[in-house]
Parts: structure tokens; sequence; C-alpha cells
């Protein structure tokens, strides 16, 4: 499982201050944090300082890895920041994110190859938007998939995210995405599924509980990748879990040595 | 999803001499805390005793059934011990179970068409035994079902018993019952599957977050119905959270019920 730490956001509480001040410190203390405690990709987004966020997103790229050996997920929607971020970026980096809207598509792609990164490709085209019918996304996803491996990315380098969407705004949008990991997975088993997951629990109390059954329920369908809180301990230990259930533990090892220093919850 | 609660049987510490004892109170108490708890049915198990399960087993019915609405899964191997224990059972009672085997089919199959029963069916035949292989258990899974349809028994009336093996005794355990689940449900919608969780975890520290775990997995599978200890409330939770997810909960009414009462942990 490829866990991204998402605390170095600047919509998250705090972080705006620690990004507009420079305090490299308190960003170097989130990434540090995150990756003793099991991160393999620092996210860095602060996509909500559009004015300085080409200036921003690289000095974040910077500060995170005087700290961490972790490469970044570089989260934006701008080319320009993105293009400044990597361009300072060392180890292969992971891109958040494309889709298959031709402008948003034709801005990145170029970036994707010239780094060699990893991308995140969100399930969206210029048509439909977010669908809320899994076949239209499974439809926008195969389109995606193909389009990427004809311009030359690796197809074990694609990270699908099946946007997940509250089930307190469509009933459905828990199987929705559940269905299109499935789908997915058996037509292209090399691709690689990565979401956030909190979004499911939108507006719903017990957010933690929902976030945690609806993460292993996708891990069961293929999901292997997530971006989260790694301080989350009863989250982590369920990847934990889940990684021994679905054979990807080696003879259960990790999920003992989680065991033998408590971390399991 | 249908909640079996299994504390009524005899190979648990202190319910054998509650039976041997006829110790009515003791049962009762059983019967009504897990009701109470959400159990939609009471297994009744006394297979340990073999020597009185025939006496055994119908008295267990019968003081259950004083002290709870519920049904019984009547839990057992031997059909007179079953045919007797049905004879007093009120309301439509769950046998758990037959299988594909001939003896034992044959044995049952009269059973569940004179009491029109809900049949727990279990994916052995007498060729494969216990198959570690997900194709064959899914050939005896459509076997077995098509045979049980054609003896009367209707579709939503059997309760598939994937045979969840221990992921300490074979890696992939778990990746096998998941796609027995999956494909049998894709085939036969109407069908429902339930099983035991807790033999996953077999022989590995932390059993409740896999067993946990894996509950989830499977639910996001097809799986709807599970014996379990009701009285495990973060397993009870984490279904009240799977069903709000899978859209079996309309308006996540019992999700937002159970909040209230303090039940979600």
């Amino acid at each position: 499982m490829i866990i991204v730490g998402e605390k170095i956001n600047t919509s998250l509480k705090g972080v705006t201050e620690f990004v507009r001040e420079r305090n490299a410190e308190a960003i170097q203390e989130l990434a540090v944090s995150q990756a003793e405690l099991g991160a393999d990709y620092i996210d860095v987004n602060c996509g909500t300082l559009v004015d300085e966020e080409v200036t921003a997103l690289p000095w974040l790229v910077e500060t995170v890895q005087q700290a961490v050996d972790s490469p970044c997920c570089i989260d934006s929607p701008d080319p320009a920041a993105l293009k400044a971020a990597l361009a300072l970026h060392k180890g292969g980096p992971m891109i958040n994110s494309i889709t298959a809207e031709a402008g948003r598509y034709q801005e990145m792609i170029g970036l994707v190859q010239e780094y060699q990164a990893r991308i995140v490709a969100l399930l969206i085209d210029d048509t439909n938007g977010i669908s809320p019918d899994a076949e239209v996304r499974i439809g926008i996803g195969c389109r995606l998939i193909e389009q990427l491996a004809e311009d030359g990315v690796p197809i074990g380098d694609i990270y699908i995210d099946p946007l997940i969407q509250p089930v307190s705004t469509g009933a459905d949008m828990g199987n929705v995405a559940l269905r299109t990991i499935r789908a997915l997975r058996e037509r292209y088993p090399e691709v690689h599924f990565m979401c956030g997951l909190s979004n499911i629990s939108f507006g719903i109390p017990e957010r933690g509980l929902l976030n945690r059954t609806y993460l292993a329920m996708c891990m069961a369908e293929g999901l292997d990748g997530a971006v989260l809180d790694p301080k989350n301990a009863r989250m982590m230990s369920m990847i934990t879990a889940g990684e021994a259930l679905l054979n990807r533990d080696k003879g259960c090892r990790k999920y003992l040595k989680a065991h033998r220093k408590g971390l399991l919850v």
C-alpha cells in the first residue's frame, strides 16, 4: 500500500501560516512525523494560496526534501507551479493530478513525461465532469489509461483516483467507486488505485468509522494507495491488517512487526 | 445484514454445563442479550455433546424460543437431532448446514423442504472436500445452488458459506473466499452469503482487528450475513457502517440511530 501523507496542505488549519511565513521548521516537522509513521510520499499542496503558489510550491518541495528521504506527491492543478516544483524535486516524484479533460491533459502530460513522474489520474472528462454513473467512470478510466500508455507512461506509474463522493449526497456513491475500482482493476491489473477516503463520510457522524470501513472495502477491490493522515492509528492498523488479509504482506511480517511495536489498535 | 448470534454453542466455555444441567435461565440470558444487541437469529449448537444431542438440541430450541421472538439457526450435522429440533421450532427456522456431499445433501434436503427452512450451504463436495482453489469452490457453489433450486428451495432462502480459512495456513485464503463470494454473487444476485469471520485470523495476534477488516472486505463483495457475537461492539459498528456505505440502509437511518444510542465505536 502506498501511503501519501496529507498533512502539508494549506487547506488544513495552521498550514497556510506556515507557508506564508516560510516556516521551514514547522513544515519539516509535519514531513518528518508523517514519514516516521509510514508515509511513502509527502503530499505538498498550497493550492489555496493562488497568488504565490508558483513560488510556494517549489519552496515546499525543497523544504520537505531537506528533512526526509520520501519523495513528494506534488498536488496542484497549475502547470507553472508544478513545473517549478518538479524542477527542484530529487528522486521520482508523484504528480496529483491529471484528468481526461483535453485542456488539463495537454497541460500535464508533458510534465509527466519530462519528469517520469508517477501520476494520479482523476476520472473526469469534458463531457461528463464527475459522473455519478460507475459505467461512465469506467469508460473514462479506460480511455485515460489507454491515452497515458500511448503517451509513454508506464502502466505501473498510473494511479487511478476513482473519486469518492459522499454517501450523504448520493446513497449509491459508495458502490459507484467500489464498482469502478473493481472493473478497472480486472481490465488493467497493473494499474494502481489511490484516493482520499474522508469524502465518503462528509456530513455524517463518526466519520472515522465510515472512512476505515470504506478503506477496507476499497482494498478488497484493488485500492493500493491512499492519501491520509498517517497519525490516524486506527486507519493505519486497518491498512496493515488489510495487507495481511489480501496476501500482500509475506508471512504477515509487517503485520507482526506492527503488533510487536504496539501499533495495532 | 443478517446477524446470527453465536454464543449458544457447547464448544464455548460454560455452555456445555448449561446444557448438560438443562439450565434454562442461563441459556435464556444468552439468547436475550444477543437478541437485544441485534441478533436476527440465535444459533443453537450442541454438537460436542454427541450422546445427547438428539434430546439437547430440541430442548435448546424450546428454551430459547420461550425467551425471545428471534428464530433459531439450528446448527447440527445430525439429521435426527435436527428433525427433533425443527419439530418444536416456531416460525421460519434456519438450518446450518447442507453441503454438496451426496450423503449429507440427501439427509438434509428433506428437512429443508419439510420445514421451509432457510439453509446455510457450505462449499464442500465429495471430490474436493474444502478446496483451497476459488475456481473449484465457485464450481461447487454453482452446482449446489442449481440443485437446491431444482429441489424447490427459493433462491432467497439459500445462504452460501464460502468457508473462510486462516491466512496463517494459506496466505491466499483471504483472497480465495473474497473471489468466491464475488463470482457467485455476480452469477446469482439473489443468493445470500453468510459465514463466521474469526477463522481468518486463527494463529495471529490482534484477531479482532483482522476479523473486522475482513468483514468489511467480504461485505464489499456481497456478504450479507454473519455468525458472530453481537456483544462485539466494534464488529457490530463496522457492520452498521458497512450497510450505510453500501446503500443498504436507507437515509443512513440505522446508522444514525446507532450513533444516537452511542453504539458506534
